[in-house]
């Protein structure tokens, strides 16, 4: 369709926003009860430490569940992307209770995952649902899937603006395609609204570093730049890492496992026996707050909390956890990685920590999905505008350092980097 | 080139780092210098207001002397885009020295004119000229010409991640390939340095209404953003009407003064009719400041000043100037149109006119040259985060109400807007 007559757009416009604010609607509501769910699971494990115990069980009940009665949703993000690059028999509507319920699951017994999967899922989930149920054509059904997508990412982190670019930005590698922007932005702010709405707060996130004009380099701290894409780069490498290791632990499992119930069987004892012999437990869960003041979280690395090997065994026990079955998203255990790994190159380098870790926590995300245009407004969303060009430079360089691997198996590419 | 081992990465980055940082750092100087005399030109014209009446001697000059001795330079922002998509006999050094002196003049004896135009033209005529030199191949030169463009842009507003971004958005409607990422942001960042560096400052502007959360609609201003929506889609009519009439104002010329140095003298006379039937000479120039603090300007747009005619003013006044031979952007009279239809609209709807003028100092550009994402990160950029869901909404809408028309000629269609 050409807009030839302004009323043209005008009337797309009502046509989106009337097929949109009631899915994202929806889309909201349920992050929001997802949320809720799962700060409880979150709060009942550091209550009831034996509930580690049940990790095994659950992760065998889950698993086992997905196989019998879950259909395609096992399927997941990439069933998503793949349903918008060719649409196929579409996204199951039961994507939305079975991720919901596992994830909040894995939670509870300590898996170390995230929960952007979990929300995309949600917004694939009732987009999908709602264009079968409505017959829409293959390609308003694939704009409708981007719009759930954003919906799911921008009420998920409270971050409607990335939500919106990260829908457009995640299907192929290198290319942006802004047929979607509008219902995708769209969604994106009613999913969020519709979070706040429902009174669940996000975390807020403190830079405490404020830059000053340093005279003697002409007003601009090149050094400090010059710092932080050398960083940018060790983030993009440790972000293909993570791709490249989740991929591998997964062909692990699908060779030496081909019982994939028995899977997070064998995941929950190496993990159990991990945090015996680490002597923490500062890398089950979500890993955004912890029970213990003293431990490594999001939180506490921008209140000054500095290690050198936490980032590391986050990778570890994310790859373990979700490669075997256990259900979540990647994302804020990448946060985590990186604003982990951010705190320990900051504090090697002479670079703030807390800013180091901010640059970190939008860079390995932006390397593992290949989306750094959406990772600088997350940036931008989360920690303000004063620190864009340190996010931006992290972000840009670790796209260029991660290679054509992805956390997204369905993503595919676009332009290649070169 | 696919990125099989990490060290090709970061050789790319070397790479581009030694190529892009020398021409960034020309095109900042040269971007300074033009700052400094654009500035001086326009305190020349407050001081010395006779000026005025050079205005057809001048067009009448600039025109023929790119008639006579320009060569392609003539061809101004569309041959950039048009060597970038389809490598040609490349971008013409001179191009740099003749915009710079005729945007100048332009400015000092009183045509309504902006900047980005300027600076996109130095940033391309730099790594035009440096490609040649450098017999660099086709695909090279091409991503070093968008480095150029993304020095230019970001050097003249000081705002680098918008002017990466600028160069990946402009060349085609719908569209961004991030090949020129790691370029385009190098190439913007250095080049805003650059001006920082030359101790050139940037008008600053405030927006002084803070966002409160209103009770009674569950935490999100429900009737602010759907205002805003509307302003958004009216942001957008205008921009596209702006683009039809400065191609219609082009072909007018075109068709019925064949002899094109006599064009500028013809537009001076109606500029100058019109300045004396106005009685104003606040749609002259830039339209950043003025000598009179009574008249409407982008600063005192942001000051209280509210009025309803003068982006009509303005528009009419561009269109003239720009259709007609003389030199210089769009972008700053179109940030001034925006701006002035945004404190009316504001004024009018019950929105603070200053958010409102901010939202349509981004949103009529996004729409008239289709660059959302650029506009929605400049915003944040000159505004803060704070407000950057409101211009997130006007610059989606404008993008989408705006159609297929550019004042861009060179700008393809990448992915039709639906």
């Amino acid at each position: 369709m050409t807009l030839s007559h302004p009323w043209q757009a005008a009337r797309r416009t009502a046509f989106w926003a009337a097929l949109v604010i009631p899915m994202a609607m929806a889309v909201g509501s349920v992050v929001a009860l997802f949320l809720w769910a799962l700060e409880a699971a979150t709060r009942t494990r550091f209550d009831q430490p034996w509930l580690i115990w049940l990790m095994p069980v659950a992760g065998f009940a889950m698993v086992w569940a997905y196989g019998r009665f879950g259909g395609r949703a096992g399927g997941g993000n990439d069933l998503i992307l793949d349903e918008i690059h060719r649409p196929g028999a579409g996204v199951p509507l039961r994507m939305a209770p079975f991720i919901l319920i596992a994830t909040v699951v894995t939670h509870l017994v300590g898996g170390s995952a995230g929960r952007e999967g979990t929300a995309v899922q949600i917004g694939g989930a009732l987009a999908g649902g709602m264009g079968r149920r409505m017959r829409l054509d293959a390609d308003t059904t694939r704009l409708l899937l981007m719009a759930g997508v954003a919906a799911g990412f921008g009420a998920v982190f409270g971050t409607p603006l990335a939500g919106a670019i990260f829908a457009l930005e995640v299907l192929a590698i290198g290319r942006i395609r802004h047929d979607a922007l509008l219902p995708a932005m769209l969604a994106a702010l009613v999913g969020d609204w519709t979070v706040i709405a429902w009174g669940v707060p996000h975390v807020h996130y403190q830079i405490s570093f404020i830059p000053t004009d340093p005279a003697g380099w002409f007003g601009v701290d090149i050094l400090l730049y010059a710092k932080i894409a050398v960083a940018g780069v060790i983030f993009g490498l440790v972000a293909r890492a993570f791709a490249d290791a989740s991929h591998r632990a997964q062909r692990f499992w699908g060779r030496y496992v081909p019982y994939a119930p028995l899977r997070p069987v064998l995941a929950s004892l190496i993990l159990i026996a991990l945090v015996w012999a680490l002597d923490t437990r500062a890398y089950l869960g979500l890993g955004v707050w912890s029970a213990d003041p003293g431990d490594p979280s999001l939180v506490t690395f921008f209140q000054g909390h500095v290690d050198y090997v936490s980032w590391f065994w986050k990778f570890v026990f994310t790859v373990i956890t979700l490669s075997a079955g256990f259900k979540g998203g990647e994302v804020t255990p990448l946060f985590f990685i990186g604003a982990g790994l951010g705190v320990a190159l900051g504090s090697l380098m002479g670079v703030p920590p807390d800013l180091m870790a901010a640059v970190g926590f939008v860079a390995v995300f932006a390397g593992a999905t290949n989306t750094p245009l959406a990772c600088i407004v997350m940036g931008v969303e989360l920690f303000g505008a004063t620190h864009a060009v340190p996010m931006a430079i992290g972000c840009v360089l670790a796209y260029a350092a991660s290679g054509h691997g992805s956390i997204y198996g369905a993503q595919r590419i676009g332009v290649p980097k070169t």
